[in-house]
C-alpha cells in the first residue's frame, strides 16, 4: 500500500498527491515515512514565494498566474503547477478557509494544476516544517511551478524568502507609500516587487515609492549578500569569473482582475530563475532552505524526545508554581530540563 | 551593581529600564538573570495587544491612545505606559525601525511613556521569548498599561494573542472588506476590533462587513471558547453561578489623525480590563500566556542543550548529505538526534 501510494505520487496521480498532502500536513506517522522515501525525487522545482498584505489582491494574481503558466501565448505546452495557499494561523478553529473554494473555481478540473490551502496553525516552527513537507511532496510528483502563498507581513514572509527560490512581494496603491512599508522590512526579502490594482490612480506613486526606496542604501540587503560589491561569501563560493551578473529587482504593475502585466511577472519570474541558475544562487537558496528545514525539524525532535522523558512529568507542578510567581521562568526551565537543583 | 540595577527598574527608572530591556532583548546572561529577579513583580499590568495590517496607521493611533491615557478628561491622574513595538522580522539586517524616531517625537519627554521597537528576528518563537520578556521589564517596572503593537497578519496575531489580556485589531476602509480579512482569522484573536481612518468614505462598510462577520457562525471562536454557549470547559473553569455575562465585541471607529474616537476606545479597553476581572478570564488569559512562555523558553534550552552534546558536531556532515539528497530529512534528524544507526 504505502509503495504504491509512493509510485502514485511520483507519477502525480492527484488523488494519491492529496492523500500525501493531508498526511504531511497532520504529520502523521505516514507523513514522515512518505517524505523519507519521497525526499530523494526532489529538488526539481523552481519554488516560488508569493507573499502580500491583505487588500493587495494577492490570490487574484496568483490564479491569473496560474492560468498564464498554464496556457503560455506561443503554444508552448503549459507547465505543470502546485499552489499551497498558507492561511493565517487560525488558533482556535484550526484556520478558515472559506475563501478556498470560491478560489478554486475557474481552475478546477484541470489536473495539472493543484491548488491547497493550509493553516500555520501558530506552531513554533509552524510554517517551515509542515509546509516544506507539502512543498517536497508537490516536488516529488512532478510539479515545475510550486507556488506557496502567504498573507500578511512578519515572520511568514522570511520563511518564504528561505523557503522559495523566488521571493515575490504584492503591494497595491494606498499601501504602499506610507511609513509602514519601509517597517515591514519586505523590500529585504523581495527578488521581484508587483504594485498590483495598478488600475488605480494612486499606482503611479507606488510604484515610484518602491523604486525610491530600493535606491536607498541598506534596503535590499538580500541582493546585496548574494551579489553586490560588499558581500562577503566564503572563498569557496566566489565564482573564478569575477564580476556576477547582479539581479536588479524590479517593480511590476498588474491588475489581476484583467490579466494585465501578468505574462510580464511570468517572464520575470523565469528570468530570476535563469538567473539563479547562472549565478549559483540556485545552489545557495537549497541550501539555505535545507538548513532551515533541517534545524526546525530537529528542534520539533528535541521537544518530542524531552516530552518522553522523566523530567517531563514534572511539568504542570513548574506551571502551577510559575503561575503563581513562585519561581521564575528561567528556574522554571532549569527545573524541568536539569531536575530540581534547589 | 546587578542589585542596585533591579532596585532602579522597579521604581520605573527610564535608564534602567531601557538597559534591562536591551539586555532582555539580547537575550543575555545579564538580561537572563534579570528577567528571572524581576519575575516575582510581575502580574500587575493590563497587557494590550494592537495588530493591524501596513496601512491601517496603527501606529498612529497606539500614540493618539497612549496621548490619551496619559491626559485623561476628568483630571484623574494619567497612568503610566509602556509600548512595545515589534517590527517585522527583518533577517539580514535586525530589524529596519525607520519609523520609530518620527513616532516618538510627540511623546519624548514625558517621563511615564515608555516606547521601545524591537525586531522578531524571524527566529523560531521570536515574538514569545524575548518579547515576553520585554513585557515583564515594563511590568515589574510599573507601568500601568503595556501595549504591544505587530504589524501584519498571521503567526505574530496569535502571539499577540496569547500574551496580551485584550487583543485589539485594527482595520481600515478598503481593506476590511474582501476576502482576505475572513482568510487571515482575524476575527478570532480579536476583544476590540477598530476601523482607523474612519473619515473615508467608505468606512461605513468596513464597519457593516465586520459586524456581520461577527454575527457568522464559526467566526468569533475565541468568543464562544470563553463564553458561549457551546464552550466546552473543564469542570472547574465553570463558575458556580452559572450564567457568565458575555463579552460582546465593539466595532468601533477612529480617526487616529484627529482623536476622534479615541476616548471611547480607550473606555472599551477599560471595559475589557474590568470584564476580564469579573470573569475569571484574567486569572485564565495569565496562565495561557504563562504556559506560552515557559514552552519557548523550554524548547530553545534543549536546542541549546543539544548544541552542546557530542552529536552536534555531526551537523555539517548530515547537512551536506541532506543537500545532496543522499539522506531524507527525517533520517538526518534521527542521526543528529540518536547518532548513526544505518
Amino acid at each position: 500500500m504505502s509503495d504504491l501510494l509512493i509510485e502514485d505520487v511520483l507519477s502525480g496521480n492527484p488523488l494519491a498527491v492529496s492523500r500525501s498532502l493531508t498526511e504531511v500536513e497532520n504529520d502523521t506517522a505516514h507523513g514522515r515515512q512518505l517524505l523519507d522515501q519521497l525526499f530523494p525525487h526532489t529538488g526539481k522545482a523552481h519554488l516560488i514565494g508569493i507573499t502580500g498584505a491583505p487588500g493587495t489582491g494577492k490570490s487574484t494574481l496568483v490564479n491569473a498566474l496560474v492560468r498564464h503558466f498554464r496556457r503560455p501565448p506561443e503554444g508552448s505546452p503549459g507547465r505543470r503547477i502546485g499552489v499551497i495557499a498558507v492561511d493565517p494561523s487560525s488558533p482556535f478553529s484550526g484556520g478558515a478557509v472559506l475563501g478556498d473554494r470560491i478560489r478554486m473555481q475557474d481552475l478546477a478540473g484541470d489536473p495539472d494544476v493543484f491548488i491547497r490551502s493550509t493553516a500555520s496553525r501558530g506552531a513554533l516552527g509552524g510554517i517551515s516544517s509542515t509546509t516544506s513537507g507539502m512543498v517536497e511532496v508537490l516536488d516529488a510528483a512532478g510539479y515545475e511551478l510550486v507556488i506557496v502563498e502567504t498573507v500578511g507581513a512578519g515572520q511568514a514572509e522570511v520563511e518564504i524568502a528561505r523557503l522559495a527560490h523566488t521571493a515575490v512581494v504584492i503591494e497595491a496603491p494606498g499601501l504602499g507609500d506610507d511609513i509602514q512599508t519601509i517597517k515591514a522590512g519586505i523590500l529585504e526579502i523581495a527578488d521581484l516587487l508587483v504594485v498590483n490594482k495598478a488600475d488605480r490612480p494612486d499606482a503611479h506613486r507606488a510604484v515610484r515609492t518602491l523604486q525610491n526606496m530600493l535606491e536607498l542604501p541598506g534596503t535590499s540587503a538580500r541582493d546585496r549578500l548574494h551579489h553586490g560589491p560588499g558581500a562577503v561569501l566564503p572563498e569557496e563560493e566566489q565564482q573564478p569569473q569575477g564580476q556576477l551578473p547582479r539581479w536588479e529587482i524590479p517593480v511590476l504593475t498588474t491588475v489581476a482582475t484583467t490579466g494585465e502585466g501578468v505574462a510580464e511577472l511570468a517572464a520575470r519570474i523565469d528570468a530570476h530563475r535563469e538567473h539563479l541558475q547562472q549565478t549559483g544562487g540556485w545552489k545557495r537558496k537549497e541550501q539555505d532552505r535545507i538548513k532551515s528545514e533541517l534545524d526546525a525539524l530537529l528542534q520539533r525532535r528535541l521537544v518530542d524526545r524531552w516530552k518522553s522523558s522523566p523530567q517531563s512529568e514534572n511539568y504542570q507542578l513548574v506551571l502551577d508554581q510559575l503561575v503563581n510567581r513562585q519561581i521564575s521562568p528561567q528556574r522554571a526551565v532549569d527545573w524541568l530540563v536539569k531536575g530540581k537543583e534547589s
